[in-house]
Formats: C-alpha cells, sequence, structure tokens
C-alpha cells in the first residue's frame, strides 16, 4: 500500500514548524530531507539535516525536472528532491512537507493526491501580532509578509482542508483527526479494489 | 464573494443521480446547462435542458478550449461549457455538476479549486447487484463498468472528500455537512482578505 504524502502549509506566522513539530512526535510520519545549496553547519549532517549540493547541481536537478518544489532564501536554493518523497511513499511510508504557499501549489501540480493543509491565522492582526512577537523579521519585512499573505489567502481554496490554529493543542488535533480520516479513506478504497466480485 | 464548484462523482451505479437531486431540493446549488450534439427530445428546452450544438460547433468549442470537461457516449457529445460555470460562480452562485470520473479530473485539472467529491460504493459487490437490478446495462456493459471502476476508484484520492453511498439519507446529509463546511472555509478566508491591519 503506497503512504499519503501530507503537505502543511500557510502564511508566515500561523505555527507551521511548531504543529509539525508535535506532528512528528504524535504521528508515524516520515520528514523527506531537503536539498540546500547553503554551506553545512556545525552539528548538521549531509543527507540527515539536508541535502548539500552545489548551485549548477541544484540548478541541473530543477533542469531535469528532479525537484517537487524549490525556492530560494537569501541567496540559496532550498527544495524538496521528488526521489526522497517518491522513495517514502512507494514503500508505504506517510510522509509530512513543511512548505511555503507557492511550494505547497507546486507539489499539488505534480502529485494530485497530496493531501494539503492550509493552516489559518485566527485574525490577521494576530498574524502582525506573532511576527512581531517571534521577532524574525523587521517592520518592512513584515508588512511584506503580510502583503504576501493576502495573496496565499486567496490560494487557499486549493487546499484539501483548512485548519484553523487559534490554540495549538486543538489546532494538532484537528490536523491528527485529519490525517485519520484521509488514513481511513485509503483503506477502504484499497479494500475495495482488492474484493473480488 | 465568488461561487464555490462541487463536483460529484464515482463509479457508475453509485448513486451520483440520486444524491444529485436530493441535494439540488435541498441546498441552494446551481445546475450549469450541459451542452450536447444529440437531437432535442420532446418536453425538452434548449438553453435549459441542454444547449444543443452540432458537432462541428462542439468540436470547435474543444479545439478552442471552451469546455470544461466533455466526453461521446453513444457517438454523441456531452460536455460541460465553461462560460456556463464561470457565469453562475462569478455572480455568487455555488454550482454542482455530476459528471463521471474521468470528467471530474478534467474539471480539477482546469479548476484547481473546484471541490470533488468521490460517492463509493458500499462494496464492489453492492456496485454489481445496483447495475444488474437498475438493468440500463447487458451483462457485458456490466463487466465493463466494473473494470472502469477499479480505474476510478484508484484516481480516488485526487478527490477533495470520498463520501459513502450506503444508505441514500445519511450519503446526502453527509455529502451536505460537507458543503456546509467548505461553505464555512470560503468565508472565513474571505473576513480575513477583508480584516484591515
Amino acid at each position: 500500500m503506497k503512504g499519503i504524502l501530507f503537505v502543511l502549509s500557510g502564511p508566515s506566522g500561523t505555527g507551521k514548524g511548531t504543529v509539525c513539530e508535535r506532528l512528528l512526535e504524535k504521528e508515524p510520519l516520515h520528514l523527506s530531507v531537503s536539498a540546500t545549496t547553503r554551506d553545512i553547519r556545525e552539528g548538521e549532517t549531509d543527507g540527515v539535516t539536508y541535502h548539500y549540493v552545489s548551485v549548477p547541481e541544484f540548478e541541473g536537478m530543477i533542469k531535469n525536472g528532479e525537484m517537487l518544489e524549490y525556492a530560494s532564501y537569501n541567496g540559496n536554493y532550498y527544495g524538496t528532491p521528488k526521489k526522497s518523497v517518491a522513495d517514502l511513499l512507494d514503500t508505504g511510508h506517510d510522509v509530512l512537507l513543511e512548505i511555503e504557499p507557492q511550494g505547497a501549489l507546486q507539489v499539488k501540480s505534480i502529485i494530485p493526491e497530496a493531501v494539503l493543509v492550509f493552516l489559518v491565522p485566527p485574525s490577521m492582526q494576530e498574524l502582525k501580532n506573532r511576527l512581531i512577537t517571534r521577532g524574525r523579521e523587521n517592520s518592512d519585512e513584515i508588512k511584506e509578509r503580510l502583503a504576501a499573505s493576502q495573496w496565499e489567502l486567496r490560494q487557499a481554496d486549493k487546499y484539501n482542508k483548512q485548519i484553523v490554529n487559534d490554540d495549538l493543542d486543538r489546532c494538532v488535533n484537528e490536523v491528527r483527526a485529519y490525517i485519520a480520516e484521509k488514513r481511513g479513506e485509503r483503506n477502504m478504497i484499497e479494500a475495495l479494489i482488492n474484493e473480488k466480485v
């Protein structure tokens, strides 16, 4: 039986990273290892933290259609090689990807059976507060993130499911219930396909 | 606010037509008028039952990319013109299409925000019984339908939702609850987009 590819996405500041960590603790889900052109840092392991590749190698992978999705941040490429995801799915493992909305839609266009979950902020004011509080971006960057979130929200109807991240525990439980629902659907269809008539 | 396009599909004999009729009685949903090349029959009205067009006209529409999906049965074309669906959605109406699985996937590839519901038979044996009981197909045709349903079941994971049609009332209620969920998501996203921060 093939695994299911779950893609968790949503605007910057909706808590994708935290929800993803919780899911990995509680569910039998596998993270695929991303590729990047940035330098390896102390404590990281090639093939575990990332696949570290050169810029020409990464651009070759893009050109050969080997990337499921990719983006560049601060002059470095980051992306998901198709092969690492396919290997996990083919061996029956459910896979979790945590990516930006643009990447999530790239994945869906390549793998239509990918299950896309859009994390929704409780309000735009709350999203702004979270971006300010976490302190990763300066005020111009926060404005950019909020502007980007407008476009991202308009893509939310292309996702399989929208889940509000108002309270972390509640949100994680809702995502887990949805994962269980999708696993149930897969098993039901599998049983029908194998039924002899 | 734009309408939502719901597409109801599933293998032949799962009860698409009956579920669709019930939904139209109970929900504010609009059927878009299909185009066909077959002759108009007594009691039918052009532009209401179907848009009746000639074969060259229909083939011209396919060539110009004006069809959302189409298929041919018994030597006649049947299809959904993009324009009839777009006009309804743009004026805020939710639209319901009841089509074969192949057409449903065509729609999804053109309109990624279409909400696809796959009606699942309770068992393959039950599906076979229903095809025999309704008596529309001969035994060779029933074998073909059952063979086709194998392929169709393998596409079910590309749908937004799978709903078992074991009991008509229960099934219709589940579809209605899902429609309500999707309307709720749309309204929530709309509110966020309009929120001033």
